[in-house]
């Protein structure tokens, strides 16, 4: 049996660690070949793939980012997809598909499957871990790692100087990466996008960290947003993906205190180092087991299914299902962090 | 109300994280005070006490050990414990303990509430994760996240010279350091303590290793025992604490695999390495929430439980029941990870 | 002897290694006592002091920022300011000052010295490396890691998506953590202050370097210019120092190699996290061995000294010498760095 | 021109490094060819090579190990070596080698040029940084930075248990890494084979540590022995290369201090995880400069030279002289660390 492998969306370190666990597993137990595809479902639309066997996965456990690369191209918006996509598994003989990726890529993969009986095996990522069918996406460890040294870092410059610094993670709708870090980094401030923000209270916490001594560390999610009337957005352009681009709210922040605490206010936005590089321990780990627990499903005929992990294990969950509601921030866990501010 | 705190049993990353989530919430919540317990049960038991309030754990998040020192005293154990504990408790006004430690721990204040009647609540602590009522306890995804840091750098210096690396990791009884650091690691054997490993089948994954021009690394747990006949011990001498010294087997695989295999190998034992410093972002987290739940447990008046991790939720169960078990790698959860053997 | 110990301009990894190096000597060996002043020169001005003894400084080793505070105050612009530094000095009996800082820090330190005969010894500060009396400064490798660890993580969200990304790290006036950081990370393009940079080379190195299906990565120094008529700022508003806030110049960068190459292009902006933290190990031994210098300094009443390193070793020059020139880099250290642009 | 390029001895981060700046440079620059012997003077002596290209340098910057692979074989102890050498060289026509060692491998290069002319360049490389003609070799810094991580770990057990910690760094003849780690990471007892130590002392040392309620780190380079007469090593058995194994000093030292002292003492040995694993940002650019420079050396004639690191520039040093004598650690400055013992 052939089996193609594919990598979609925003790169996240763990990515490398499944297509081993794939490939190691699939070659070793199973006597299965692998075609790897590149650039997500540009790979299968384009006939373009990719080397893929015990060779070319060694030494890339470690190694961030994918061997496959990515892309976000949709099959259902071009011309034909759906038939480009079965001429080129037919040309390479490939009988089952395994798609590692967020929202869109496993989208995709759950329509090839349901309407037009591809059969895919699915794989969830996404960095902002706001996936229902799983507690936690692999890369989510490593970014909420890589903001909380920041966060420990800045730590000193705001004591040393009296200053307000606000750190801007990622999370465009959910908070995720801003509780996790900001609770892990000792954080005064936590601002999310599931609950809009008051800027004014966000002062009166900064005010009373002032009070003792002490210096506010704020960290907010690039999608949190004050109340209604408090922010105009200083860019709202779109990206070259269509997306809107909310940059800003971190700069905006520190703006807005200074003028209204009158304290030094200065804002790092971590952007991209939070998604590149080596993945965590953990993240390795949750990686290579969703990667050897995916070609089980595809062992299995366990087709539109998708990888997830609930407590320490990992079972099969409809990928349709999965990807039908956002994971956001519940109120209450967001509110059992609320002790800390101020 | 006034709160007793105290850490037992070894040291272990996140320890001051679970005493600043018990004393912010506390004092900030609900309006308690707090009276931290030096060394374990030895600070009740000789009325030994440390100031905790919001001052003394400013501070303290991001720093490793305790700032309430531990001990691994035993108030069963002692002349007259319970009333000495009785008197300090009263002496205090203490009304209710929160013991953070490990099976040991655990132990006396389950008893102490069950058979005196005082009102305790236990935070689970083991580096080792080796308890069956939690999926996880902090400082594991340190000591695990410093292991994987040194196979990492481990795997540059077998391939340069084409030697066998062993590294001996913590885990007496249990190996689930051995088993995620050896998975993230990239290991190609993995010794755990629950199943004998046979030293012939060893140097086979490490013979087959070198054929594909790869030198081998090697993880082994402290507690990993060859079959029967196959290993003498070096060292069995006990320890001041009446532990028995089980060293040795890092450095008996070394010396084993190079007069089986006549290939050079080297062992590092990390030791204390993988308990000390700074906890990592997800025991930060971890160890915090269960601070703050621990206290919501004293304001509830639920004695005799302990926090516990269940997926992403914390949830409560008894002390006794928690600690009643050993939680160790189970078969097939190890099987899995023989993929990557040899 | 008492002996008075500030700190003063930006915090630096390192600053508290400097303080418990001169006040362990200074107490164990000479038998001094130390007096701290809190916030550079506002402490003196002020006679707002710290206690600073063996036990004030145990732990602060591995600690960024300044246990004594930091300020930009210059009593030279003070009303009356150096004679109530004098007051200051007699009220509490300090004999000698040892400053910490940088140009304006030490600049004060060398006029208190030969215009007042105020006995003083500086130790050179600037995490930026321009002083030209010294080899190294420390905070200088801290920065450089600091920066050089999030070029590595961007390396593969590069490849993995074939985007451009620009790092924007500190250097106003020089190039040093540019340098340093980019030759160490493998940046494919580097930008100085000290030399005027055409957009258009900087996007034919982008182009070529796509041609080898590998994604640039650009380290720009805040201070960098693209040559006249290239640039226009997007903000040159002063800061609250009165300092001209030049932020921008890597969001500048982006937006032109995207619309000049079409590809996508993204900025990282490292901010202070360059600045906070724990200090390297070089950083620690290099601040700790300034330390013993200084107080060394003292002891030989050698004043309107400061201590620099040359080679491995710690020489004294006149403080008024040393903050004469800004120490740049070299056009021919620049030059050597090209061979891996493109 | 064709040029030769191996790497000799015990492997040390920065290796890789090197060949990239000498591959780069001599390609883009002068239009050279490269050859790669594998193995150190194996690769020369039995014609076993590597394709060195512009493509085999890529993504080699901040690997640790080396890609050439390294061994110790000396072609002076080989029959006919010598004459094997030249058949090699002619057969590939290589007309210039850059060898990259330590004293053995450099030692080998020198006799080659002086007693045959065969034109050879020296880069130094000693993770022990004991080298006389250079300020600093590769490496070095990044086994110190891990020494140093490994000690301000160590401290927060030390605490929680009031135990005695000691840590065995590398150096066998020189105490660089535990002299330059043990001062950053706050040791409070350095030893070094340079002076032999007085088991007595360091006990005292222990206690006075104690009296002030913190308890102690004791750094130890391998090669540090006590006073005739105080030790008896448990093992001097030799290991595959003829060389003696010193192993035990640490080991000792924890029993000793157990029996002398009645505290509780555990050791933990560093090991190979410092030489291995991706280089500090220092010693990437030092490496990185090295291989430029040694590239320069050979367009230039220059050869039986080696690149060596003064201050802040590199210099060219007769191979010779640079290997005649060990640097080791000078008195003065390793009294200068003793203020902190204790």
């Amino acid at each position: 049996m052939r089996v193609g492998v594919l990598t979609g969306g925003g790169d996240c370190p763990g990515l490398n660690a499944v297509i081993r666990g794939v490939v190691r597993k699939g070659t070793q137990e199973y006597g299965y070949e692998f075609v790897g595809f590149r650039d997500g479902w540009r790979g299968p639309l384009e006939g373009d793939t990719v080397r893929l066997d015990i060779q070319a996965v060694r030494g890339i456990l470690p190694r961030g980012g994918t061997i496959l690369g990515s892309s976000r191209t949709n099959p259902f918006k071009q011309n034909d997809g759906v038939r480009r996509i079965r001429e080129t598994l037919a040309k390479e003989e490939v009988e089952a598909l395994i798609a590692i990726g967020g929202e869109d890529t496993l989208g995709v993969a759950a329509r090839l499957f349901e309407e037009h009986g591809i059969p895919c095996v699915g794989v969830p990522k996404t960095i902002d871990n706001d996936l229902s069918a799983t507690d936690y996406t692999f890369g989510f460890d490593t970014a909420v790692g890589v903001a909380t040294e920041a966060i420990d870092r800045l730590h000193t410059t705001a004591e040393s100087h009296m200053r307000v610094l606000v750190v801007e993670v990622m999370g465009r709708h959910a908070g995720w990466i801003a509780l996790h870090s900001g609770l892990a980094g000792g954080a005064n401030v936590i601002l999310i996008p599931e609950q809009r923000f008051d800027i004014e209270q966000v002062c009166r916490w900064i005010e009373s960290r002032f009070k003792v001594r002490y210096a506010p560390i704020v960290v907010v999610a690039e999608g949190a947003m004050p109340k209604d009337g408090q922010m105009v957005l200083k860019d709202d352009s779109t990206d070259s993906f269509g997306h809107v681009r909310l940059s800003g709210v971190g700069e905006w922040l520190a703006k807005e205190i200074e003028s209204r605490t009158g304290k030094e206010a200065r804002t790092t936005v971590l952007g991209h180092t939070q998604r590149g590089g080596t993945p965590s321990a953990f993240d390795r780990w949750l990686a290579t087991r969703f990667g050897l627990h995916a070609i089980d499903a595809v062992r299995d005929g366990d087709f539109g299914k998708m990888v997830a992990l609930r407590g320490t294990e990992i079972v099969r969950v409809p990928i349709a299902e999965a990807t039908a509601r956002l994971k956001t921030v519940d109120p209450a866990l967001y509110a059992e962090a609320g002790v800390f501010f101020g």
